[in-house]
């Protein structure tokens, strides 16, 4: 495969937009990873957009036509990706392909969701459409339930304890508030995660990430264009797919399809865990940070509520995870946060994070489709 | 980029397929598509999956890792694509990339759609996010109404009349009466066509394609495993973007993104129109086939009405166009559409359509997204 590279990167205000459409966040996003890529427009020669359901969100399909129309690049292809949550990651991996098969060199990826349009009520059913309709949604599953099962597990499996699952949010809280890209850049207490009420035992309100509108792009580019750049390297592009009811996997306190992807990508790499300097993983629910420094081999299978109970997971920590605030303190704009996670990771290999990982060389985004269904793993490299 | 050839195409009965899930829909495409080409599923390494509101229309996204998993696929990569109606070749056009970049060497690339469970207003509606929600929706416009526009256009500067316009639809059902898996396989009278009830002046009902459930899938190889199988060729896969909204459009008597596409497709295929034997076109309205067979060069602009009167795109034409009955007759599950249109090109060059142009080296697929703000061109050729 041809040497790819991330070469800038785009991140509108994460938040309750209510002044911006859609439109407009994928427009801005866009138009900042451009600006961040020092490339014109012009050099633009393919779009991907991850979006996972601007039709029930804001009734508008289509997205990646209408995001290319608005900067300006058509008439370039333009594709919209999807595969729940991880769509983000989905438009990205395309774009590396695209770039890889030798038909583009400079190609776009971005990733953009407006969900607060929508009633609360409204959203929690648009986003069940990540799990399976006739067996999950139908029998009154959401999101929150479908995680809590998960974490039950496991704490039934491991001894995860909520305390565990609260800190993970309290050091992504701490992490995001130095980002001021984020929705909720303020720190929150462990008493304050414990005592906020229940969603869906044993997730409680601050166990979740928001509903989220926002956008965030990346530039990938062929060797010969990013080396004139500022370029952190496509060291591998995985992705793995899995039932999408729960009840139909092999086991539930694991995500299968991140299991293999990491695998596959550190092979790709070759590289070990060992060898990342800082990652971005998909704690929609806390739970699922837990399931992902597992998943992506920053410690034993079970020993993952241990580990961010140590620490580890924090800036200074052995792994340094969700340092610009993860889903939880940033958003979840859910087609964008694949794209946002990428981003934050080319930050940090090229010096210009908000919460700086000092000589990061080498960094892991793990992006979660649905319940587990799909699983993005990508790892880049710095310019070394 | 390396040799790249479908070698295998499923499809389902077209039609209001009300004892079938969307995930049956797919399943059975694709275990088609597997049968036909005479691999083993374990030899598929990703999947992509073309569907423009699946979450919309059956509440479900998420729809290619689900397809993965019927299909006994996980864990492969699997991901969804869309691009309006164009979604089904934009699935195609991924899977040929991820051949074309070395990173996989067989891939599926499905589509499917399952609109009847909605109400028509329902369905017009969720169509209608292929339209510029703000600018067009918003207004009451409609895809009838997007196309009727035009198609006054199209008269009033070309001379276009209504008799042409319902002679598309009158050569697609001749061809679509062969066609078993068609929707509507039966022949219509001009005299029918003309004095069907009025949906957007100038455009009856019988210039309309239908709603309609369905799915179909090709099976994409690399050259060292095609040559074993039953192969055509790709020669070209080319995409292209025009705004969302038609009033911002350069002109409404051509569909520039088709336009660009074909010229681009012709470019990468060596070829021009003339070395064309077969075509398959996005005749959602009479009027796009006419719009169509301008855009691929078939006739100047202008003349695709006297084109279609004068039975160039019959079988026996000159120019062979939707043999097998077009999304008039075969109908128009959206996303499953540009699967079919390019499996029926496959057909043809492997000997083997329902309606079979003698001789067929060469086909063409133009499949169109919403008005025209994505079009996607791709070109087959047999194994001489």
């Amino acid at each position: 495969m041809r040497k790819i590279a991330v070469v800038g990167f785009g991140q509108t205000k994460f938040g309750e937009l209510w002044d911006k459409s859609l439109r407009d966040l994928a427009a801005e996003a866009g138009a900042l990873a451009l600006k961040d890529s020092t490339l014109d427009a012009k050099r633009i020669e393919a779009l991907y957009v991850g979006s996972m359901a601007p039709g029930r969100f804001a009734g508008q399909e289509h997205l990646a036509a209408m995001a290319a129309d608005q900067l300006g690049l058509n008439p370039i292809p333009a594709t919209r990706t999807e595969a729940a949550c991880a769509s983000g990651a989905t438009a990205f991996r395309e774009a590396v392909n695209a770039v890889a098969s030798g038909k583009h060199n400079i190609v776009m990826a971005l990733g953009a969701e407006k969900m607060t349009d929508l009633k609360t009520s409204e959203a929690t059913t648009a986003l069940m459409g990540a799990g399976d309709q006739e067996w999950e949604a139908g029998i009154g599953l959401t999101f929150p339930g479908l995680y809590a099962l998960m974490a039950r597990a496991h704490m039934a499996k491991y001894g995860t304890t909520s305390q565990q699952l609260s800190t993970v949010s309290v050091i992504n809280h701490r992490h995001g508030a130095k980002n001021k890209k984020a929705q909720y850049p303020f720190e929150i207490t462990l008493e304050q995660v414990m005592r906020s009420p229940m969603v869906a035992d044993p997730l409680r309100l601050l166990d979740c990430s928001p509903i989220t509108d926002g956008a965030a792009a990346v530039i990938v580019a062929s060797e010969d264009v990013a080396k004139k750049l500022n370029p952190a390297w496509v060291l591998s592009v995985q992705q793995a797919s899995d039932s999408v009811a729960l009840h139909d996997r092999a086991s539930f306190t694991e995500i299968n399809a991140a299991c293999v992807a990491a695998k596959k990508a550190y092979e790709e790499a070759k590289l070990s865990a060992k060898g990342i300097d800082v990652a971005e993983v998909h704690d929609c629910f806390s739970i699922n940070e837990i399931l992902a420094v597992e998943a992506l081999g920053f410690c034993p299978a079970g020993k993952g509520g241990e580990f961010v109970e140590a620490n580890a997971v924090a800036v200074g920590g052995e792994k340094p995870t969700n340092t610009t605030g993860g889903l939880k303190s940033i958003g979840h704009p859910v087609g964008a946060t694949g794209i946002r996670q990428i981003g934050d990771i080319y930050l940090q290999l090229t010096g210009r994070s908000c919460n700086q990982v000092k000589g990061a060389k080498r960094g892991i985004a793990l992006n979660v489709g649905g319940s587990g269904a799909t699983a993005n793993v990508t790892i880049l490299g710095g310019n070394v």
